[in-house]
């Protein structure tokens, strides 16, 4: 077993969906890749700011889940990340109504001293230079580095972006964010052009339609899983990123086999993730819930043809 | 081995894509349906109507593969139907430029008698009723009976559409054609919904994004092959059914697991389909290079998780 160092929001977030709405509640990338880890029982340490008025429950939600909350500064007189969202009917496409920075903006993010030597650190989506401070804090080399991003940094810190993407060895990246990176429309070109950069596996998640993995010549494909009802997505992505991350940390092993399951764990999380607003449902999601979808996994996917 | 009828056009395709344009090449549903089928050597029969213009050598291509051709009429003084389509670059949309009915608008299906008592039938796209017509003709109830429609009958014949789903065992359609046949957005409750109209089967084509099969509680995800580039989607569609029932027939096993196969391979055909301008890649198809992309398939989709 790996420790894994997570870095990213802790935040509030105000949603709204076709099936409602919610005021200030749990949110922010660092929550949901902790929530989704924790379902592995490793050691794990968020990194993240908030402010005064972030409330005690909320980061004992996290301790309480296994995640070192020791790295996640609290500035008394600054506010809390907040963001707010509305989701169209679809669910896939979304407006940001409201985005206030708030402490985040000067956020210094600092490793607890006992995970400097994690071997597994994800990165949540921040600005690149943010992410790029974490990786000089480790006192070893990170035997894998994973990387979330989003189209936001491409806009605005595209150089910055390059230099942390040159670091790390995984990406997850969505469909659109990969095409945007590389100006190709095929995601197989887009994926190779990405392996360029440096990342020896790119990880592009096409939300409803699942993820890929790309390791150079070798792909491998997860569906997500069709549901009746996708009652909010937020927070979709990191858990997946977390559920990716988190196996890959208990299991110690970085193969792109291994990878594989690390893909059907993220895409299965993900899926309850979903199923109620914000961290409600990975709240109380137990091992039984997670293992039972894990076979539906398998009915969805596997087949038998004899080859030849 | 089951006999296996197909219905649906033979055509003139004139195609322009971002990677070139085409003139007058063949096409139709059934002639797809059919180029797949015959990866099986199989006994099929295309039932189709084209005009006096309709080339010889177009026919003997069929009838080279091991597809019937006596129930495709010639009327001399006629043109075959032509269609003439623009792919935008993201081979995703495209707009159709010409439709010329010509032969097609009297089009009186006729099964050959040789034929009338074949186990599988395979309807293409066409009017909801003459898709019916074929059904009627048929000596003895067949075992499996295919349909693919499109939205086109929805908008303008959804009563007589709804008269041929209801005897029917199997539907192809795309999502947002399985969407508007439904008013769900969920392709889960689509699904539902369409197995209260009648078939037991339900498969959704996602297109890049691959393919859902449903039959109740029982579902099955087949991604798409992520393919460097698709040079022409015509006949897609066509090809993944034709792979379907192709298989189907072959096997003559109509259950939810040997239909899981079918599937897969009418992924793997489309994904040869796509290759080249209209028929041309799935004309010199090899059955080895079907195998080494079922390969591929399953390198693809497979992986080993223990379950508790």
């Amino acid at each position: 077993m790996s420790k894994l160092v997570i870095v990213g929001t802790v935040a509030f977030d105000a949603i709204e969906t076709p099936f409602g709405k919610t005021d200030k509640i749990l949110g922010g990338a660092a929550t949901f890749i902790g929530l989704a880890a924790s379902q592995f029982n490793i050691n794990s340490a968020a990194v993240s700011v908030v402010g005064g008025d972030f409330p005690q429950e909320y980061l004992d939600l996290l301790s309480n889940k296994n995640v070192d909350i020791s790295g996640i500064e609290i500035v008394k007189e600054g506010k809390t990340f907040f963001w707010k969202g509305l989701y169209h009917n679809d669910m896939n496409s979304r407006d940001t109504l409201v985005t206030e920075l708030n402490v985040l903006a000067d956020f210094q993010p600092v490793v607890p001293d006992a995970y400097k030597d994690s071997k597994v650190v994800m990165l949540g989506n921040l600005h690149p230079l943010t992410q790029l401070s974490v990786l000089e804090q480790m006192s070893k080399k990170p035997e894998l580095v994973i990387l979330d991003t989003m189209n936001f940094w491409m806009d605005c810190a595209l150089d910055d972006l390059h230099k942390v993407i040159k670091e790390i060895d995984v990406i997850t990246i969505n469909d659109e964010e990969a095409r945007q990176l590389t100006g190709e429309y095929s995601l197989v070109v887009a994926a190779r052009k990405i392996h360029e950069m440096g990342p020896k596996y790119v990880v592009i998640k096409k939300g409803e339609h699942g993820a890929l993995l790309f390791n150079h010549d070798n792909v491998f494909y997860a569906p997500a899983l069709p549901l009746e009802e996708v009652f909010d997505p937020t927070g979709a992505g990191d858990t997946f990123a977390g559920g990716f991350a988190g196996y890959l940390a208990k299991t110690d092993d970085f193969s792109f086999e291994n990878m594989k399951k690390a893909i059907i764990y993220g895409s299965t999380l993900a899926s309850f993730c979903v199923e109620k607003f914000g961290t409600e449902r990975m709240e109380n999601l137990k091992s039984q819930d997670v293992q039972k979808r894990l076979h539906q996994f398998k009915a969805l996917t596997q087949f038998e043809i004899e080859l030849t």
